[in-house]
C-alpha cells in the first residue's frame, strides 16, 4: 500500500510499504477514508523528536473496517469506524476509570497517512456510526480520532464549567477545538491567544467571545484585565512549549487547573509559583475513547462542527505539500484523501 | 516581649524583642497559649533557605486575643483563638473562592514562638472557640493553625475520595495529618511511607491502615502489589524533596492526582511521565481559614485528635533543643510553651 514514510527532518515521503496484516485476533485493518497531519507531527518533521528513518507516519483516520480479526464481534467489514489514535481495550483498570491512553494493552495509529491502518485492541478502540456518514460529516468524524478530542481533554482537565472563564493558549487545531469544547461546556467567558486571522475566525466560530492577540508579559495583562485581575478560572495548554505554559500559569487564577495537552518540549514547570498560587496541572495524552460516544453524538446531531479545522484538503500524493503547509503556518490543518 | 530568633543556620534563640503593636484596625494582638515548630522552619535551620538574620520566626500558634483594631468587631479580648499561618481578609475573590492563601490582603504569623503574635487581617483569619478549651484540646487546636490544615489541604488536592486508596509520602507531622485527613474523608486504604516505629505507631492511630518502609524503587514496588499493579487513587507529597515528588509520580495511577503540601525544594517535576500517564499535580500553600470551621468541628466534637503529633513539649526558653530535637528526627513535632 502506499503511506506517508518521514526520512529526516523535513523529509516526508508517499512511500510503498507492505499491507498491514491482521497477526492478533484482537486486530482489525481499517481502510482509510480520510486521514490528517497533527500538530505533534511536525515535531519530528522540524527536527525535534528521533525519527525511526523509513518509519511511517501519523495516527490519525477514519476508514471503513476492511477486515477483523476472531475476536472483534462487534465490527464487521464495510462498518465505517472513527479510529482513536491511542488503541485500548476497554476492559483494563485504566480504561474502566475513563483513563483508556494508558490502557495496559496500548498501540497507537501507525498509518493514518496511508491506505490502511492496523488497529490493535479494535473491539475496545474503534467506535463506529449508524450506516456510512455523509461526506460533509466525514472532517469533523477524522477530528474524533485525535484533535477534537484532545481539544475536549484539555477542558475536562483544566475543569472548565459552565459560567466560568477558559483561556486557551495555542490556536492550533487543538487549541481551536479546545475554545469548541470550553464553549459546548458552557463557559461563559471563552479567550483564544491568537494573532492570526483565520485562526481567530475559526476560533469565533467555535464560541471565542475574547481574542487576545498579545504574548508573554502583555498577554498575561491582557487576561488579568479580561477577569477584573482575578485570573481566568481555568486554562487550556495546547501548544507544549516552555513560553506557553508559563503564560498558562501567569494568567491561571490561585486554585484553579492548567489542563494541558500539547506534548511538552523543553518545559520548565514554575513550581514555585505552582505552589504559592496552588495552581494545578492536570491533563496529558488524551484518552479519546473514553469521549468519543458523547462527542460523535455532537457530531452527528449537527451540534459541533469541528471539521471547521481543516482549511485545507490535499489527496495523500501531496503529503510532503501538507506538511509543508502546516509547518510554514499557511494552514491549520491538512486533510489527506487516499 | 520573648520570641524566638534566628542569626544563622543552626542558630535560632529566645530573644527580647519589641512587642507586636496594632499598625493598622484590621489588626489584632493574640496573647500565645502554644506555638510550635514547623517542618517547613527546618528549612532556613538548615540552611537550605535565606536568612534574614535576627528576624523572628515560628507561624503557627494559638492563644487568648489581647487587643483589636477598629475594624474588628467579631472578637474581643479574652477571645481563645486558632490563627491560621497565613492572614487573609476573607471578603476578596481569591478567599470567596476557598483560596484564603491566596489573598489579596495576604499576610503571615511572623512570631507565633513568641509571647505575642501580631495578625493581620483579624476578622477574616482568626476563629475562636466557644469559650476557653479544656487543656487537653490546646494541641490539636493548635495544628489547626497549620499542620493538620496542611494534611488536609493534600488530601483535598488529591482527591481523596471515599473507597479508594491514599498514599501518604511522608512521616513528618503533615504527613501524619495527611492520614488523618485521608481516614476522615473515607479512604479504605491508607498507606503511609515510613520508616519509623514511634511515627508508623502514630499514623496507625490515625487510621493507616498499611504501612510501606522501603523507599524509591522498593517502595514504589511495594504501593504497586498493594494496589493490584493499578497505582493509588490519590497521593499526598507531604516533603517536598525531590525524591518524593518523585516516588509520588511513580505510584499514582493513571488519571490521579498527586496533593503537594510540601514547600518544594530542588524539585524536578518529572512532566514527560505526568504527561503520558495523566497525572496531574495540585496542591501549595494551603488555604487554612477555608478548612478551619470544618477542622475545629471535627476537634471539638472529639472525632479527630491531631495532637497526636507532638511527642515532646518543651517551655519557650528551651526552643533551641526544640529545633535540634526535630531536626535530627528525635521528635515528630515540638509544642512550645511560653
Amino acid at each position: 500500500m502506499r503511506a506517508t514514510t518521514i526520512h529526516a527532518a523535513g523529509d516526508v515521503r508517499l512511500s510503498e510499504v507492505p499491507d498491514p496484516e491482521i497477526s492478533s485476533p484482537t486486530d482489525a485493518i481499517v481502510k482509510v477514508t480520510a486521514g490528517c497531519i497533527c500538530g505533534s507531527d511536525l515535531w519530528p518533521y522540524r527536527g525535534e523528536n528521533d525519527i525511526d528513518e523509513g518509519s511511517t507516519i501519523g495516527h490519525e483516520c477514519v476508514g471503513v473496517v476492511e477486515e477483523v480479526g476472531g475476536e472483534v464481534v462487534s465490527f464487521r467489514p464495510g462498518d465505517f469506524v472513527v479510529v482513536p489514535f491511542c488503541h485500548s481495550d476497554n476492559t483494563c483498570p485504566h480504561c474502566r476509570a475513563g483513563m483508556h491512553s494508558a490502557c495496559e494493552n496500548q498501540g497507537f495509529t501507525a498509518s493514518g497517512q496511508g491506505e490502511y491502518a492496523l488497529v490493535h485492541q479494535a473491539e475496545g478502540t474503534m467506535v463506529k456510526t449508524d450506516g456510512q456518514p455523509d461526506e460533509g460529516m466525514i472532517p469533523s468524524l477524522l477530528t474524533l480520532s485525535d484533535v477534537m478530542a484532545t481539544g475536549w481533554h484539555a477542558a475536562v482537565a483544566a475543569g472548565v464549567r459552565e459560567g466560568g472563564t477558559a483561556v486557551v493558549v495555542g490556536d492550533g487545531a487543538v487549541g481551536l477545538c479546545g475554545v469548541l469544547a470550553a464553549s459546548v461546556m458552557g463557559a461563559e467567558q471563552v479567550v483564544v491567544m491568537s494573532r492570526h486571522q483565520p485562526r481567530q475566525d475559526i476560533a469565533r466560530q467555535f464560541g471565542a467571545t475574547h481574542v487576545v492577540e498579545e504574548r508573554g508579559e502583555a498577554g498575561a495583562a491582557a487576561i488579568l484585565e479580561i477577569t477584573q485581575g482575578v485570573g481566568s478560572d481555568a486554562v487550556l495548554e495546547c501548544v507544549g512549549t516552555d513560553a506557553a505554559i508559563q503564560t498558562a500559569f501567569e494568567i491561571a487564577r490561585p486554585g484553579s487547573t492548567v489542563g494541558f495537552v500539547g506534548v511538552p518540549h523543553g518545559v520548565e514547570l514554575p513550581i514555585r509559583r505552582m505552589f504559592s498560587r496552588n495552581i494545578g496541572l492536570a491533563g496529558g495524552m488524551a484518552p479519546v475513547r473514553a469521549y468519543l460516544p458523547e462527542l460523535l453524538k455532537l457530531v452527528v446531531e449537527g451540534r459541533i462542527n469541528p471539521g471547521l479545522v481543516f482549511d485545507s484538503t490535499l489527496p495523500l500524493s501531496e503529503v510532503a505539500e501538507g506538511y509543508r503547509a502546516m509547518d510554514e503556518r499557511r494552514s491549520v490543518k491538512v486533510l489527506l484523501q487516499p
